[in-house]
């Protein structure tokens, strides 16, 4: 069995057929990384910052190969995809940064104390360790920042976690590119290829393979509301439940003030229409939802008019155009929506950006407006700017909320609300662009996220280890991490 | 509806009539505590520090009345009951030294970079903020440091989450007892009473209720493994699943060594029986698998000699009881499995001691012998010192995984993998007699546990947060542990 990558910007096949990897196969990986986990685990903090660098330098060797191969499987322009490997580099670079200093071990040591209370206390000394062999679910949309060595398998690499990942078959050449360049990395390391490996095909029973693998210790997956539920049940099914880490569907609903729109209308207008369109729509933290006070028909017009003017690239593959556009003529059908329309896109797998406006009673009452479509489409919605909180109050939960103001505006109360609804919340900017640091919280709140963690940003290395504490060991036994002389100087909390 | 507590120690009831609370009052109890949840949330450090440093006196307060009830409904001695509330208290005392500190609250502030790469980035400042309010399932082997206000209700209200519990049936008086303190300090505090709730009943409906209302948004649960997998299953269901932190049954293997039995034979089998008895076996950490060499009969009469001496007081129900009972009588049916008893307890729920000997490959095609039985006993198999390690790889998750061994002895590749199946690996020491501190992990790997925190110590807190980051707000309208001026003066780490 083999499959063949498509083309956005045409429809035509791209690369040679790739093998489908069957159920044995796939089993057969996650054996091996297994086999081979114990030295990604054991490794001290600067062997591995080191592979961490090798890994970033080996796919920035292959940045020429990549920019061809991802252009082609994702129509996605040059700049992007270039920035994107870099993000990926930075990504390892800053996992590299942290492992250096042992911190993301969070080791803390209570020395033992007699005259502790309630009792008396034994040494203890607790660390966090790696999960064993994890399996990663690529993203379409970022075919190098979120795919295979993306985010999710940099921080479980970091962690000390052997990855077996799932290629998006939307890129499969720019996959194997990465794949061949992560093992090189790990033969110039000395480290077995087996920790690291990318599973192909389109069959979705791929999916249950990996996630119910009794070997399998964790899942991080970026996609769907629909896909992240049946990881969810696979898991909850399994002899042995694992976590799934699944950042999904969001809205990003934006709130914007009548004192902003006085204030500076038309940068409002095309920053928002920009930000829901850039990429074709087809960001996670695309603003699918925004606000505007009534009787701002010259703001909505302006929204309209710098909509007109544009066009995106084709969308990322056959099934999310498909989706889009069945979306698009479904929510146009709707009483009381009004329709904006950009230029279209006809070849490949084009479309046309459609933006709806409508009130907050009618969007309620409008299957599929308050849902999140892939592509570049957004909702513009009506209300008294006294409703704001009351609607924020009744959103689900959410990766990001944006306010729209004026220093002037007074909104602690709609600020609160949307902090309880989503994982990141903003002031006059716009959600899409993540900072890939430390205080970023991607992971917001079901149906957003299915757990509290991020998978963007240093702290996505946590999801992958777990604490155990260590009792009245002597320090030879101690792993080295624990120990007094700390051979590693790893950042040690003693008390 | 009413049900009455009963007294192990006799069986007669004890204390007036409890109320059993209806679907209703329920729902009406979380509906409040979520009107009031703001003010705790929004509580400063010292303010929250204060707080909880009043509800550990007001418990404090009640020590007379609280060993008179607690003593009746458990039947736990005196000692142990004094000990017991001395930990609540300090549980409580020990928040109130985090919070102070604010570190709980892990503050990242990331200053905006125009040369930060791969992309300048705004400023974004992250803090884990309290997740509303949640439910707390007592546990009934723990009638104070694991009850209403134990460890779960501890790190809760320290989150700034507010808490509803659930009372554990069997010691409703001492539960009540515990509410009218908290509310107390509440009121002390300037705070709402329904901030702290409890919920009364034998209903098992309850649970239910309780686990499956929209507005709770995580369950803090210490109990079998088949009611945590019921409220896994509730979680599942809801629209909005949450996290269930459950810290279920455990075996608690350890592993003694010839060297260590050839060093002190008889220490370590008064050890491993007295902490098999301690509390009459009704401890998650207690020794439920004991290995030891084959060939080892001297050890064997040790062990059956010192259990011979000893008796234990009654169970802490009825229920716990006769499933002991029936346990016991099944286990002593099967074939090729050796029997020790200690002195039987007639009164009340009073039972008798009983140690299984057998060898690990009938231990593992009897039914039952390598499941928890709650009470006084434990299962000790020999095996040939060279299969501890494929033993040990055999085993499922754990809460605790103990070595007894000598400085001479090579247990690397043992610890290793005791390592991975459990949250705390010992060495020489017994499990029983957890250290309410910093570096412990009370929480191991499935069964024993749902998810990769912990329940004993201060990160229990973080159960109850997640994180959430603000860009680019003005420093006004930040949350104050966020601002530069730092008014709470918390730890803030600033990149």
């Amino acid at each position: 069995m083999t499959f063949t990558a498509v083309k956005p910007s045409d429809a035509s096949p791209f690369g040679s057929p790739i093998h489908e990897n069957s159920e044995a196969e796939v089993r057969a990986l996650i054996s091996k990384a297994q086999e081979q986990a114990h030295t990604l685990a054991n490794l001290s903090p600067a062997k591995s910052a080191a592979l961490l660098r090798e890994i970033a330098d080996a796919i920035e060797s292959q940045r020429a190969a990549l920019i061809e191969s991802a252009c082609a499987e994702t129509a996605l322009p040059e700049g992007r995809i270039g920035g994107e490997i870099t993000r990926t580099t930075v990504q390892f670079k800053l996992f590299a940064d942290l492992v250096e200093t042992g911190r993301h071990l969070r080791v803390v040591i209570d020395k033992a104390d007699a005259n502790y209370s309630p009792a008396p206390r034994p040494d203890l000394r607790r660390q966090n360790q790696p999960l064993g062999v994890v399996a990663i679910f690529a993203a379409s949309n970022f075919p190098l920042a979120f795919s295979v060595a993306g985010g999710d398998s940099a921080s479980a690499i970091a962690s000390g976690s052997a990855v077996v990942a799932k290629a998006h078959p939307s890129h499969p050449n720019t996959c194997a590119i990465i794949e061949g360049a992560v093992k090189s990395a790990l033969t110039k390391s000395g480290l077995s290829t087996d920790l690291f490996a990318i599973v192909q095909g389109t069959n979705p029973q791929i999916t249950h393979w990996l996630a119910g693998d009794p070997r399998i210790k964790a899942v991080g997956f970026t996609g769907s509301e629909a896909v992240g539920r049946i990881l969810l049940d696979i898991s909850a099914k399994r002899e042995v439940p694992i976590p799934v880490y699944a950042e999904m569907g969001s809205l990003n609903p934006v709130f914007v003030t009548s004192a902003a729109i006085g204030e500076r209308s038309e940068e409002l207008a095309k920053g928002l229409v920009d930000s829901a369109l850039l990429g074709s729509g087809q960001f996670c933290t695309k603003p699918g939802l925004i606000f505007i006070p009534d009787n701002q028909k010259e703001f909505l017009l302006q929204i309209s008019a710098h909509l007109a003017t544009l066009q995106v690239g084709p969308l990322l593959s056959s099934s999310i155009a498909s989706r889009y556009g069945a979306a698009i003529a479904s929510l146009a059908q709707a009483p009381k929506v009004q329709i904006f329309s950009a230029k279209a896109t006809e070849n490949g797998f084009g479309v046309t950006p459609t933006i709806f406006v409508t009130d907050w009673s009618t969007a309620q009452s409008t299957q599929g407006l308050l849902e999140e479509h892939f592509g570049p489409t957004t909702v513009v919605i009506t209300a008294a700017e006294k409703d704001f909180v009351k609607i924020a109050g009744e959103l689900q939960g959410q990766l990001t909320a944006t306010i729209h103001g004026s220093a002037s505006d007074s909104f602690t109360e709609l600020l609160s609300i949307l902090a309880q609804k989503a994982g990141r919340v903003i002031w006059n900017a716009f959600p899409t662009g993540v900072a890939v640091t430390e205080a970023m919280q991607h992971g917001g709140q079901w149906p957003a996220s299915s757990t509290h963690t991020t998978s963007v940003g240093i702290d996505a290395i946590y999801r992958f280890m777990r604490p155990v504490s260590y009792q009245s060991f002597a320090q030879a036994v101690l792993p080295p991490a624990l120990q007094d002389a700390n051979p590693w100087k790893v950042e040690q909390r003693i008390n």
